[in-house]
């Protein structure tokens, strides 16, 4: 099949970005668009995690300073610090577009998540939520068991222990079980990374549950990061089934799964040691064209504008004519040898230490992106 | 039951240890004896691998120098360097102990290795091997496939790629074949860490065939070298089921499982990385202490002098009597709380980068060792 050389993608979405706060986010604000994308689903783990109205207005108000075209949606951790008056009062204004859920204790600043195996604490949130079309979005994943504590040497079973690899498997019938407790509530589950995570999303089969997949883990498997901490994030990639899954959903033109690149950026001192590497792979300076690379190889650069525009908009119930919409200006993706820089650093930013490694670095991709005024 | 608090180890030895040469031989080599082991099966990977008489009776001195109490026994690095009439050579002047085979590019300085799929070119050596009882030690790893490889989006079968996980399990059947071909040939699989590299040990059930264990793989998981490049070796550490099997076979007293702690030190700027990480934890300086803590654990200190004594030396032929013993003392674990270095380092070592980080580095363990002259 012969491919374009040009497609514009349109207003394009991203619904899973890490901004940070402080120097990080003034490096790391603009490549949200220099990526190639419009409209930026922001996370709330900063520290301290964003839990009020007033904090998130002021960190929206900071994002637009830094990039005035980029379109954010906020977000709220969930946590004890959020009460129902509180999401309400939230979603009245329009200051937040959906809560994020991190199982406590499973990636970078998530000690105040929850305990995924009991949400129903927060049921009266969720059915705010549901009231106001807020969007639920879910780390999927069990925090693992303390494997040090086992001093009894028969448990040769699997199952009785969460680890890395099955921490998203065991997660799943949470997510069913929610479903199934607000059928009418919107809810993501973010970053999938296994092949049970797009068959529980195909299995439920509604246009209430959704999940977003990353670039990252398109190209990655468990040999990757291994040895290599740059590709080190959570959930963590998995077998080559599972990136095949992975490929599959994402080529599939199924309107449930769309674009999520959890672009999670570090300083490089944090990803360059030798214990406590933090998890995360800072994709969002080519977040569009690392995913028309393998479109490409599975010759579906046809389906790319499903994913990374119209699938996640419309399960957010975004319209670009909405006002929120900062800058209608479209997408162009284009063929052009596409070097990945070695690291991601603003000279006018005073701290020298504050480099960021991005995904591939140093590679050539194959596409490029420019914007087209609308 | 109630535990000893002072037991006599014996003339221990550790079947698999990396001791480098240069500045890092003369740092770590005297650690041996440091940590409670008497003799020492010393691994080829240098760069160039040792495969010449004269090599090797170089590095064996050099090693006798910077430990003299030390029983250094030595090895060839299987490659095409080598001939049957060399091999002979070294076994009839008993210069080498045994040969290393590692499958090419799978860890630490192997490029120089074979292809584990057709062990047939070096059947040769391997009769010589066998008639003048040389072991041939196996780095039992399977290369992963090139992942990056895969363009078709149809394969979900895990078992036609080789990645971390699966690479020991898909090297078994290789074992089994090389101890059909060769029935009197003594073969170690190194550093066992799967149930099923331990199941095929115990099927095999022959007096020829041996597993060497490592102190780190008794106490890590995935979960434990994600994100910490400390505690990343080849083969990685994997689930809880093959954690609790490698227990279970260290402490089972059975004769074909026994200690080599595949010590393996880098420079700490080599596993500070962001990408490329060198392969390998550092146990050395408290190999027996690391050991003792598991098997107090399990109630097992009565099985702890068989592990590092007996059981390798026997399947070595290894007599406390023979001339090649360089010291009689004997090694005596006791109770005492014993911090782990933050760093192995030395002062009188001009390069003050190399530093090496151990494992479990600054925490308490609840055994030491001492000597106590023969
Ligand atoms: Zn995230
Ligand atoms: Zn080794």
């Amino acid at each position: 099949m012969s491919q374009p050389t040009e497609i514009n993608l349109g207003v394009t979405a991203d619904l899973h970005v890490h901004l940070r706060d402080g120097e990080m986010m003034e490096l790391i604000t603009p490549t949200v668009r220099e990526g190639g994308v419009s409209i930026a689903y922001v996370m709330p783990n900063l520290v301290p995690p964003i839990t009020k109205i007033d904090q998130v207005i002021r960190y929206k108000k900071n994002l637009e300073l830094l990039a005035p075209k980029t379109t954010f949606l906020m977000t709220f951790y969930l946590s004890r610090d959020l009460t129902p008056e509180l999401v309400e009062k939230a979603a009245i204004l329009k200051v937040i577009k959906g809560i994020k859920c991190y199982p406590a204790g499973v990636t970078t600043n998530s000690s105040a998540g929850v305990d995924p195996n009991d949400f129903s604490d927060f049921y009266p949130i969720f059915k705010i939520m549901e009231k106001y079309n807020l969007i639920l979005n879910l780390h999927g994943e069990k925090p693992s068991t303390n494997h040090d504590d086992i001093h009894h040497n028969n448990s040769h079973d699997d199952n009785e222990h969460i680890h890395i690899l099955n921490a998203e498997e065991s997660f799943l019938p949470a997510l069913f079980k929610l479903h199934q407790d607000f059928p009418n509530l919107k809810i993501v589950l973010e970053h999938c990374t296994t092949k049970a995570a797009i068959n529980a999303i195909e299995k439920i089969n509604s246009k209430n549950v959704a999940a977003t997949i990353t670039a990252h883990h398109l190209y990655l498997t468990i040999d990757n990061w291994s040895g290599n901490p740059v590709n080190f994030c959570k959930p963590v990639a998995k077998l080559p089934s599972d990136k095949s899954a992975l490929i599959n959903a994402a080529i599939s033109g199924k309107p449930f799964f769309f674009f999520g690149s959890d672009s999670a950026p570090h300083p490089l001192s944090k990803k360059s040691t030798h214990v406590n590497v933090c998890a995360g792979v800072y994709t969002q300076n080519n977040a569009i064209s690392y995913l028309a690379e393998i479109f490409q190889n599975f010759d579906a650069l046809d389906k790319l504008k499903n994913f990374v525009n119209d699938f996640g908009k419309n399960f957010y119930n975004i319209n670009d004519s909405d006002e929120i919409i900062k800058s209608k200006d479209t997408v162009i993706l284009y063929q052009e040898k596409n070097q990945v820089p070695q690291l991601i650093k603003n000279d006018l930013i005073g701290d020298e230490s504050l480099v960021v490694a991005p995904f591939k670095a140093g590679e050539e991709l194959n596409w490029n992106v420019k914007w087209r005024a609308s």
